[in-house]
């Protein structure tokens, strides 16, 4: 249950507040190039401390891969790795060693399993996310040599919102704010809500939206493993995470199908589509659960994080009403340091369908 | 990749023009008493033919079970099953074997297998859901005996959408009007607008919710086997649908965190919730990706139908441009149909994860 | 557990005495031409009743594919089949409803499951096997056209042993008699030995040997799905299977380094074997879990069959001491009927690992 | 593929020569007291250098538990660990850099991935076998709590064989001697010739049996997770294992079925034999492959090492004629140190069958 896909594998382990988070990558073709400057810039974008908005956590997060790879390309071997953790505060937990924080999974672990590593929130912490950038770094090594790319930025924090689709953004733009926003004015609201929610000890939620350009036609496997149900269960394992939809989503529910169905059309390009065009995309690039060639695009919901920095009511392990008050670092608003793991999560999935979909036929 | 679940399994086989549909369930507990009735009963709320706002296809869509039950009781034993398919009007698809069908899964699976079936949909049909019916049954006649129990209906059909949420409706009126709403006025809308739309040729799309009450504490496996992400997945893999979404959802990703947390409260009954109530449940009976024993509820986008019966534009298998008028029988709106299938994906999804959860601690 | 594979997966039911024994093979590559003729022959290779040495329980055994061919080829949809049962004689068994057959699988099951389907051994009966065998023949037809052959043949019955190795017997001669035996005179000997077994109610145990050509290099994954590994683990999952070895197996223990080690040489056919030729074939071609083109052969042990046509004592399912005396009809020996199924079970395996050797580099 | 178990799993990576070898468990259950000077003194069992019939290598192996535990206790977290190598000497290898090295994984693991790590086996070698004693002894943690105890010893070394079954030896005599018999004797035999065999720059093979008692009634999941066919797949995948046998094994080929059977007698012991007593166990433990409650026994035949310190003549990677003089330290016989491991195997699918057999029923 800590592993993640079917040939290209993560199997990840680690607390908050444990020696070290890590993982293991299983089923890396062999023969790729290994950057490890890569895979450490993309640990940095998921990094704590990284802008004023982010958690004050600061750690340099820097991966050692201890296996797999041999004179800097991979072997076939599995790849292990691990980061250790050096910046924890534990005794900002001993606070609510005893407590349940409200809307944290404290209550689900304990009830669960009879025993929880409350520090930081333990094995629930975002913290382990990181292994996931690690191996998507990886992935994304592979799917580069492939001409496959993966873009996602931030689209939503709170009530500010992109009122365009992707393409009318310049996708290079992302990194260049510490929202993570192509659209700089609407970066620079979404960073200001951000900052004045956390100066009142609050959080907030918001959607990021990711597209997938290169892909080849064929990915996915029917019936369960259609391609948008392994990107939704990618999705919806990371934490805070509340949605998934893909093309036209929630909102193509209130249409006709006249309206949405996509028309094919001649090729006007034999290389990239040899058999015909496909006029509109409201299908978000999967038909039937298979990739059609075209951009595979996706939205994801984020609730806002749980931890406040104000008082809060709430019971103690022996059920009798208290208050609480969590000091620790925390981060006012999740999306801007989710957005490499979507990434990450996405190039992972895409990785693993593409390796199964070489089994299809001789 | 036909196979769903990891300690319930269900895997399918089967196509829309073929002899049969089925499947085999693995994992049923043993010992448990196997109403056929209830589970021919699940099987008519999916029936083609059911209304005049459902498919013209008329199937008695009789099941056999043909293994795993002795003497009335499942044996731990696989229970293999099939449904022979009895009304096939394969003529009717003559004119589309040369022709991708636009936003079928026509073009991408001969792209990725070589071939295949155009016979209505061949195995991308949904009439290949019928399997996850019946074992969906299976499922609830387990869960029944725990005390858990799960109820989908239909909340949008078009722009007509539910104003309530589910506490304010009586759930035993779905089964009583063909759209599957609780709200009798609200039915009737979305019943005319279906009609409607069916006389235009034209197809409409809508959104299910789902509640699962009685779940224990516990259910959901960290890191990647999240409650919310094996139901995403289940979800999301059910023909047409094209966003999940659980608790506030994408809602919620505009609130704060004081607005959404979930506040622990004393117990005042010790026997359901051994340890606190939770005042408000915002998060939808999951917390950290387990159940925290409060009502599970999320909900489900469907996409219009994407077979019109009006004229499209389209290529042949050639790569030309050509028109397509389709015959055979289809919903305009798959809702009403698809309320038992979200119900069957959650049962199989709430037992696979009770069962997983009796290993966590000895 | 009731699903073999992982890309080529085979998923069975059924029981002696139910109404049909079937399964699912998923992961079949699309566009194989599927002789069913060639299925029906591998199945009437395993049929009960087929000559004077095997249990007289008659039936055709006819196998209907409900799926996942089209126009006479695969075409990666999953393939159902099912074989109805139509010659139980159940009321055979009415006697040991309440016994434990010695060293059958009654106890355990009733232990295991509360219940138990005592007609004719149930879900335990080596009748279930037969899905192994239409799998195989599916496997067969892709390996076939990749140049891979299997070949299985009885080796010993009793004390009756072949004393040369595989290379010295002209194969096409095992279905020529009825205990698939390469050695006329042996197979002569063994076939009274069976008959004469028989006579006293009795049975005999026995080896078969399997060889499998024209592998490429680089079948099965480290560290845990070692080929050998996987072969061992299907032909131990065969009713009454005791052991399997590989290479010089157990007699190979007592051997020093330097009479087993294979020597590389030059390689005299530079297409067959690109880098080098190994001299000799201790290895039984598999090297660190791995196929290193030379012929793979194994040998696998199976017990005497545990039903006795004489009397034996027992207890019943209160406890109570008493004797039995068992009906129905018998095989005095499995391995003629066994070798299609070990067939069956090493193509599986390996065109199982031929599809994940598709994935370990681009 | 580096992946071991269904519930409670083993996901390991390293190289002989790289930074470290190490693994992640997952699915250990919560609450068990982690002791971790039990599980270093299993490595110590495995250990290099331990005595003058083993490598020279000398390694700590010293072992570094990253997660999962929390104030000495299992949390239901995986739990990752490494062991860092330190003691290796890769210029020993640098002159088979290009060679293969005969009867080693050299050619096949560069045929299959068109890279190896050479140095010392990279990813073939048998250090990697470490991380199983690892998993192995926190099984044993578990299984201890249960009752269940598992024993292994050298049966046989080249042609030297004890002659009396398990029940005839004190297996707590096992490690007090350092090839790991209970018959001081036959050790000593065993010991000499091994001592032999290194003088001569040669190596030897051998068999090792295991008992495992204590398992309750129900282990085990028909039809492909047969107990015994997970326990061979387990065993066949430990470094140069060839051979795999449970119960009367290859020997009881040539029974017949009124000499094998165990015979069902009335219990003497309700509590730990509910139903009944069998009088012999010539099953092995496992009938119908579910475990009986008697002593499951079986026995795995290892081939003589193939790292001879003599000269052979081979291949380089040109295909061009050589030979080779082995430097590096290696173990002339490789049993002493297998017998943990093979133990934790053993008590690895002993425990995963365990918590499967939980869900069999409610």
């Amino acid at each position: 249950m800590n592993t993640f896909g079917k040939l290209f594998t993560l199997t990840t382990f680690g607390e908050s507040h444990g020696a070290a988070v890590g993982g293991i990558v299983d089923g890396m073709p062999a023969g790729i190039t290994i950057d490890i400057d890569f895979i450490q810039c993309e640990l940095a974008r998921r990094r704590p401390g990284q802008s004023h908005i982010t958690t004050d956590r600061k750690e340099a997060d820097k991966v050692e891969l201890l296996s797999g790879v041999f004179e800097g390309k991979s072997t076939g071997a599995p790849i292990g790795f691990l980061v250790r953790n050096t910046n924890q505060h534990s005794k900002d937990y001993e606070n609510i060693r005893d407590l349940f924080r409200p809307s944290h999974a404290d209550y689900t672990y304990y009830s669960k399993y009879g025993i929880r590593d409350y520090r930081g929130g333990g094995r629930s912490s975002a913290r382990i996310t990181l292994s996931r950038v690690v191996a998507g770094a990886l992935a994304k090594l592979v799917l580069q040599q492939q001409g496959i790319n993966i873009t996602a930025y931030t689209e939503q924090v709170g009530n500010i919102q992109l009122d365009r689709d992707y393409h009318q953004y310049d996708l290079s733009l992302i990194d260049s704010n510490p929202v993570r926003c192509p659209d700089p004015q609407k970066a620079k609201e979404m960073e200001e809500l951000i900052a004045q929610v956390k100066s009142e000890g609050d959080t907030i939620g918001g959607v990021i939206s990711c597209v997938i350009k290169g892909c080849p036609v064929g990915l996915g496997e029917p019936e369960f493993g259609k391609l948008h149900a392994q990107l939704g269960a990618a999705m919806l394992s990371i934490n805070a995470v509340k949605g998934f939809e893909y093309g036209e989503g929630f909102a193509g529910a209130s249409w006709r199908g006249s309206q949405q169905n996509d028309t094919f059309l001649p090729t006007d390009d034999s290389h990239q589509h040899p058999l015909c065009n496909i006029e509109t995309n409201h299908s978000g690039g999967i038909q039937g659960g298979i990739s059609n060639g075209e951009d595979i695009y996706f939205r994801v919901a984020f609730k806002p994080v749980a931890t406040l920095l104000m008082e809060q009511q709430t019971v103690n392990m022996e059920g009798e009403s208290t208050t609480m008050d969590v000091q620790g670092r925390h981060d006012p608003c999740v999306l801007p340091r989710a957005v490499p793991i979507i990434e990450a999560m996405a190039a992972m999935t895409i990785l693993d369908t593409l390796l199964i979909s070489r089994t299809n036929r001789f």
